[in-house]
């Protein structure tokens, strides 16, 4: 099932994508409060899904076009960010180098082999970050004053559907409600900067409607191998990236081993698995333009399209 | 005005600290919306202090002896972390070199003169951190079983209350709603391992019960200047920090300032202002140990206390 979040011009309602793909079915208009929202459905578990789906086969459906896609959880309850694709793990420093002469007027270094730091084999690496800066599908991302270098990020993320602490890698997926894509905008000058702090990316990542997921959630049973997913980003229509989550460092399932270890997993909180291999501009050392289309393909799920506007 | 939340038995009530120090007022019992929870009366703004000093002159008080005490936001929107005192900022990396060599079982190397990044001076560097991974004042905190090196870190917090984007660093203290004392939990080696990935602190700061609160947030008009009041920390009654934030390199004002361009800030939200100087123990590279007590006291405020115990 894909389930989103659209507006029909009264607020944010829980939709259903119909098997033909170009409607949604009206789920909040079951009159359930387990079908309310997108997080009172993942709150309610298997018993939502069920409601669900029977509402799905009942219909009436709404066309695509007459409604506005939002993010599939508006104001997820946590965001955390990981980093395990090695090519992107490999190439976003060099990229960074690259980007640090640029800002400073000096010759391009030029693309090198970059290496693969020993923490990133041996642990998940992530961050948290603005879970109240999020945009859906069709959005119009604002480019914030302070950056001159934007950049996309293709990922995929789970959400988390049954909460819990100490969840093992065997049984993590259990765990998982559904997968959705990740556009996780990024102001390169911005992170580059604050990042000599050591304590990770901020402004870099956190304005407003820098995190992009949808254009909707796909339960976990619709996906047999995430791993397997082709991935591709087009910028105004030029392929850009052509990518596949399989070799990441860490699958899902040891990310959530990983988190929940000592502490709770809540419904509803997102994890985003990493920019895959070559999924970002900043590896190329190529970055956004002023009106630029971004559409992320992930095969099973579906495409993600923004614009970006820079902000005079 | 002091106000806490706290639990007489009943679940997490609203109150406010008697003028004898020793007693709430129920600020819940009076059924009013706006005092239905520590975040509901923050989002009522004004409207919601001035009910809440009426019924606060009406009574009947609780003794403290009677309620427990719960972090005043239980599950606060979100939770930034700044570093902004310059000692801090120079000597947790000296003992980070330290804890290094300690885990690695090399000699000591000792203290040594650190230095403060540029980074820190031109920018409030900060990260976000588990927002559930919160707990209040007489909390018991279970050390991870992932780390053996325990730490605590005295910091002062701001809770946003008004919110607001792209706010002056004149007007920031207008959407400040208060005070309160944060004892931000640290798992040493897990922070020093994972920090290698660049991507800042995760599993050492995030753990469950992580990030204490308390014991109430003091209402911004009785903090004349909060440069100004002392902070100590006792670990086991023995003085550990003495200190203020008197030379913090961006106070509250440029933080709200930094935070908030092209950034929404939300009611609610805390922002801690960074460990005071000489304010944790990985600067002298000392340690807890199962069974501290950590007591955090800030002047205008109160004192924050806490047990450590490890996980076996």
């Amino acid at each position: 099932m894909k389930l989103a979040t659209f507006d029909a011009g009264a607020g944010p309602r829980l939709g259903a994508l119909t098997a033909t793909g170009d409607a949604l079915i009206d789920l909040t208009a079951t009159g359930r409060a387990d079908l309310a929202s997108m997080q009172a459905l993942i709150d309610a578990d298997e018993a939502g899904l069920t409601a669900a789906r029977a509402a799905l086969d009942a219909g009436p459906a709404i066309p695509l076009q007459d409604i506005k896609l939002l993010a599939p959880l508006p104001c997820p309850p946590q965001i955390r960010d990981a980093s395990t694709a090695p090519r992107h793990i490999m190439n976003a420093p060099v990229g960074m180098r690259r980007l640090g002469a640029l800002l400073q007027d000096q010759p391009d270094p030029g693309p090198e082999e970059g290496s693969i730091p020993d923490i990133y084999r041996a642990q998940p690496i992530f961050y948290i970050t603005n879970r109240f800066s999020v945009a859906g599908h069709g959005a119009v991302i604002h480019w914030p004053r302070y950056s001159r270098y934007m950049d996309y990020e293709l990922e995929v993320a789970v959400v988390i559907g049954k909460g819990g602490r100490d969840i093992p890698a065997t049984s993590a997926m259990d765990h998982v409600f559904g997968f959705t894509i990740f556009n996780d905008f990024s102001a390169r000058d911005t992170q580059l900067r604050e990042m000599q702090g050591m304590l990770g990316p901020a402004k870099g990542k956190s304005f407003d409607a820098g995190n992009v997921f949808g254009p909707w959630i796909v339960t976990r049973d619709e996906i047999a191998d995430y791993r397997d997913l082709r991935c591709t980003a087009h910028i105004n229509g030029r392929l850009a990236t052509d990518s596949r989550l399989g070799e990441m460092l860490h699958g899902f399932e040891d990310m959530i081993a990983f988190i929940s270890d000592s502490e709770t997993l809540h419904p509803g909180e997102i994890i985003g698995g990493g920019t895959v291999d070559d999924g970002c501009g900043l590896e190329r050392c190529e970055f956004l333009s002023d009106g630029d289309e971004v559409a992320l393909t992930v095969e099973g799920i579906g495409t993600l399209v923004n614009k970006v506007v820079a902000t005079s």
